[in-house]
Parts: C-alpha cells; structure tokens; sequence
C-alpha cells in the first residue's frame, strides 16, 4: 500500500515483549502535522492518553507518533508520567525533533508494570535508522493479542492517499477500548476542519466497534495530515470514515477468540444516536454474541438487548432479520430456522433491526463470543 | 421454611416444558394483599410486565401471583396480551377469586413463541387443589435453565415472616433482568411504606446483579403483604434486604456455566449511586469475570472497569483488593501472587475497590465467566 506522501514508519523488536515480537513503532513526518486525537473516556487513563490530550489542546502541529506493545504504562502513578514523557524525548532525540511535546506517545499492554524505558530507549537509533515508506513494519510493532496486521488505505479524488493502522483485540468498546488507530494523510486541510470531520468519523467507525464491552485505559485514534495533496475536505472525511471502518471491521473480525464478524444495522430510529446505541448494544449483548457464535437465529434475543438501549421502539412495528431473512416484524414470522442457521455459519454475519418508529440509521461491529475468549481472558498476567 | 402465616404455595407440571420438569406455580393468599412491584425496564417488555405496570399503577390489593417457566409470552404481539389475561384469568376461577385483576401473572421462557394456553388452563384446577403452607414446589416451578431451587428467610422481630423465592440465571443484568423475585410478609404494612421500602430494597438488591449484562424482557420482583402480624417498618426492611440479598448472591452462584461467586465492595465513592454503579461495572466486566475464572490477580483489570463506570475516580488514591490482599494503592503494590491466585480459586471471591474520592459505598454481585456459559448459550433454542 502506498504511504501518503510526507510519512515514513518503522517497527522493531526493543525487547519488552518475552515473546520477542516486535513491540516499538514509529511515524514520522519529514513536515509539521495538522492532528486530531480521540481517545478513551475511561477514568483510569494512562500517561500517554493524558499527555497527549494536554498536546493536543495547545492546537500546535507534532511530527511523530511513538508507540509500544507489550506494557501500558497505565496505573504506574507519578513513575509513569515521568517515563511517558522519556519515552517521547528520546524518541525526539532519535527522530532529531524539537522535543517530546512534538511527539505523540501511545502504549498498549499489560496494566500496573512499570515501562521497561532502558531498552525502549537504547532501540530508539535503530528505530530512527529503520524508517522507510514501508507500512508493515509498524503494523506488526503494535499488536498484542492480535492475530493479524490491520492496515487500510483509500485515494481522495484529485489524488491524496489516506492510510490507517490500526491494532485491537479484546477490551474494545466505546469509547476507545483497547484498540489504536493511526490514520495518515497526505491531503492539504487546515486542523479545524479535520478535527470536526475526525470526530464524526470516529462516532460513526471506531466508537462502534465493540469485543467485550470493556473499555480500556490507553486506546486512541489519531490523524495525521501532512497537507502535501490539495483535497476537498467532503471527500476527504469520506475516505478517512471507508478506511476507519475497514479497520474497525478488521479489529472486531480478529477480536479474542472471535470466529465470526457481526455487523449490526439498525433503522426505524428516532435518532443517529439511539440508531448508533441500539447497534452497539445489540452488537456487545452476550446473548446475541453467543447464539451467532452458535448460529442460532434466537431473534428475541436481539429484539431484547435492543430494548434495552434506552432507545424508542415500537414492538408492533419493530423487525429483526439475520442474513437478511425476517424473523419478526410486530409478530413472530414463519421462517426455515434451518436455512437461517445455515446462512448464520458464515464467517459474515449481518443483524438488521428496524425499530419501528422513525428514519434514523447506524452500525456497529462485533464478533461472536466463544470459549476461546474466555481462555485467553482466564489466563493473562500470570 | 415457615411459610407466613395467610400465603399458600404450589408448583406442578403442567406440560410446557419438553424435559417434563415443573413449570406452573402459584402463590396465594386468604386476604387481600398490599404490595410493591419493579420491573425490568426493557422496551421489549413482556405482555405480562405491561399489564402487572397497570394493576400496580391502580393500588388495588392483589390475592395471587400465577407463574410459569417455559415460555415468555414476549415478543407474541396482542395474540400474548390476549393469552396472558386468559392465564391470569384462568388462575383466578381456579382459585375462586374475582378476576384477572387479583392475579399478578409472570412467564419466563424463550421468546417469540404463543403461549401454550391450552395445557396451562387445563392444569389450573389441579394447581389449585394443591396449595398448601409448603414453598418447594414454587419454588422448582418457576426455574428455567437455572440449577437450584433459590429460597431465602428471616423473621422480623415481634414475629413476622419473610419468605422469599427466586429465579435466574443467564441475562440477568439491572434493572430486573432474567430474574424473579417473589418475596412474601405476613407483616402488617400498608402499601405506601411498603412500596418505598421496596424500591430501596431492590436498589441495593435485585438491581446491583449481573450475570451476562443482558437485561431480560420478563423481569420482575414483588414483595406481597398479607398484613397479619405486626411489625416495624424499618426492622421489616432489614430482613426484605436480607432475604433478597441472600437470593441476588444465589442468582449469581448459579448464573449460567458460573463456577464462582463474585462479590465486589465500592467505596471511597462520592454518592452511593456512584458506588453502585461502579460495582455493577466491575462485577459485569467480561475482563474481570474471565480474569476471576482463571484466579488471576489481574487487578489492572478491575481498575479500568472501575474507571470506565463514569464515576468520580482519583488514581493516586484509589485502591484494588482481591480476597482481602491489597494490590494497588495509588500505584501498584508488591503481593505474593502465588497466595493470591490461590486465594481466588475459592468459590466465593471478594473484590474491593476504593475510588478515593468520598466516603460513600455500594455491593454487587455476578459471576464468572466460563466455557460453560458459552456452550449453554450458543445453542438454546434450536
């Protein structure tokens, strides 16, 4: 894929992983950056999250984005403000940057461990060393439980690329679970403008991605505009919300233990924001997860968790289809249940949900729950 | 257990469930009955939720409470409205009352099918016949894929009685999920204090359970008052609290596939709702409940649900415990992990956190979160 032009990326191995995977990342802009930032609403907030909301507020551009796998340098007190902040001066050092505040810092991994800084630190040449016009690199540096890379890119009219990395398996849920994304354009659009696309991109994309409900302390999304590329910003914010959601369907395919992908569409809202609601609650009730997971079509769960998200809805005039076949409409409908169960094995699953009362519409992503989750989970620190 | 005085009880097998296990009950009373009721708040509510709603609503006294397991009568469209007033009706002639308006009705089952009207009014007269002052057979009457009958007692002082007899076991999620409460009181009480007390009784009850985070259709706690026995309003709170606390903990024990009993203590919170909803947070956490399951001291964990509760929450001052041993306080501590771990594999476990913000506290309950509840739930109704 090509990167947006401006950018160069690097992922390495500095050794904090026991795995010896590849655990420290780079993006690199050769120009300043105009940026938005979205993160985690979580109360537990890591260093980074708070460092980089306090950067993000001063309105004035950075040039890089540094980022670890394998420790969160969250719930690491005062200790883990003071190695945040190293961890994005060295990475200036390395980068030959101004200093830390034109360094966006993101960690992901365990809670409560103190950041490893020394190798981090020491890897730091080698990172700057190994920076290229090469995406994969800093793809694989930033996964943890992931199975999978997950990067997407689309071309604005008139030229300009857009790019997104993106890494998350469990603990993902709005708002910012425990997932990255890093959107790099090269398109030419002034920071106001890209911070209000960036945030209904992020609504209508990430923040309706959910694994397992939980929320977590270090997630994120950020663009990056090098205004290289002259673009209409319309056209623009299309191609950042097709490439948020290819990896947002990415991440919720390869959540933990996941075996299928549900996309959940509900219409008939009053609202784009009880439509949004009632698919992220559909998309993250467990019932439903497990009875996909178990190609069921246990419709009335369904209708049940869309009940009970606080949305309107009309059960005379409600729908619920599976793979596109009806299965309630104000009634119970006939339906070959066997058909259906069939069509639910397919690794695609789509729910749709007419709640009856108004035109709203909106999505959300999740995948099935399984017993391969609850091995993963049971087992993570020790 | 006793029975208060004035209440009569019976549970058969009416013919609904395929495995032949009972599933009509009765509970009945002599006189006419004060009483408080709270139902679940989902939109997809059950046709008996809506017509209970109403007689509440008329402050009329009720003489009996008609149950079956097997079937919801949710999601039946006015076809379930219609049967669920003929069951309510059915009950009462069999009973010898003087209408549908006397009997609260509650199903609890798969949704989306007819009512089976048929073999229920046919068993009525049967049921009837066999009231006596005896709660085991409610109590198995009314269960669905729950393991154990759940029936808790106390008496007041001055010698009033309260009984009470449970249900639930997978979605089960505040407010009132997959869950009966029925609690009886021979206690002389009249119905507004009784129906004050109630709702606080089921704040910090019934509504701080969570099993799967699914908020059932069905579901319903009553508390009945057959006004016999004087007693103290406070001191009769006291035991409604403990009984429906001793069932909420039951519920949890055996929620579905659920090895463990989960029980998590806020405190430090600035308002009591706060704290209970923080709990909630912590004991519903997929995170949390697979780290529980596997007896690992992931207390990052339990800090990021916290912390993603929306409640007021300080970092440097909130506190993790885990079976008494303290693991983070302000930033993280040095614990044997090993004595931990094996602490948590007891199948009764205790998590407290402090927020570090007031002084305010609240309870939760819920369960692990096993292989096995996966397998109950990706195969249920086909």
């Amino acid at each position: 894929m090509n990167v947006p032009r401006g950018f160069q990326l690097a992922g390495i191995t500095a050794g904090i992983k026991r795995s010896g995977r590849p655990d420290l990342g780079v993006i690199y802009s050769r120009g300043p950056l105009a940026w938005a930032y979205s993160a985690t609403q979580n109360a537990a907030a890591a260093a980074c999250v708070a460092r980089d909301r306090a950067l993000a507020a001063t309105g004035k551009p950075v040039r890089a984005v540094i980022v670890n796998s394998g420790n969160a340098n969250c719930a690491t007190g005062e200790q883990g403000v003071r190695d945040d902040l190293a961890f994005a001066a060295a990475a200036a050092v390395a980068l030959g940057l101004a200093g830390p505040d034109e360094v966006v810092s993101a960690s992901t991994g365990v809670i409560g461990h103190k950041l490893p800084l020394d190798p981090l630190v020491a890897a730091m040449p080698q990172l700057a060393a190994e920076r290229s016009e090469s995406v994969e690199g800093f793809a694989r540096a930033i996964l943890t439980t992931d199975l999978t890379e997950k990067v997407a890119a689309a071309e604005v009219r008139g030229g300009a690329r857009v790019l997104g990395v993106a890494k998350g398996s469990g603990m993902i849920h709005p708002n910012m679970a425990t997932m990255f994304g890093f959107l790099m354009t090269d398109a030419l659009i002034d920071q106001a403008t890209l911070r209000a696309a960036w945030q209904r991109v992020v609504d209508r994309t990430f923040n309706q991605l959910t694994v397992d409900g939980d929320t977590s302390t270090n997630d994120m999304a950020v663009v990056l505009a090098s205004n290289l590329v002259p673009a209409d910003a319309y056209e623009l914010e299309l191609a950042l919300t097709e490439v948020a959601t290819e990896l947002a369907k990415h991440i919720a395919r390869d959540g933990e233990g996941a075996t299928k992908l549900i996309t959940v569409r509900v219409r008939g809202a009053l609202t784009d924001v009880e439509a949004r609601r009632a698919a992220r609650t559909v998309a993250g009730s467990s019932l439903v997860k497990t009875a996909v997971h178990g190609a069921d079509p246990n419709w009335g769960r369904i209708l049940a968790a869309a009940g009970r998200a606080d949305v309107a809805l009309d059960m005379a005039r409600a729908a619920v289809f599976a793979q596109g076949t009806a299965l309630y409409r104000g009634a119970p409908l006939a339906y070959d249940a066997r058909a259906v169960s069939h069509a639910l094995r397919e690794p695609d699953v789509l729910v749709e949900v007419d709640l009856g009362v108004g035109s709203a519409e909106g999505t959300a992503w999740g995948c099935d729950l399984t017993e391969g989750y609850v091995r993963i989970n049971a087992d993570y620190t020790t």
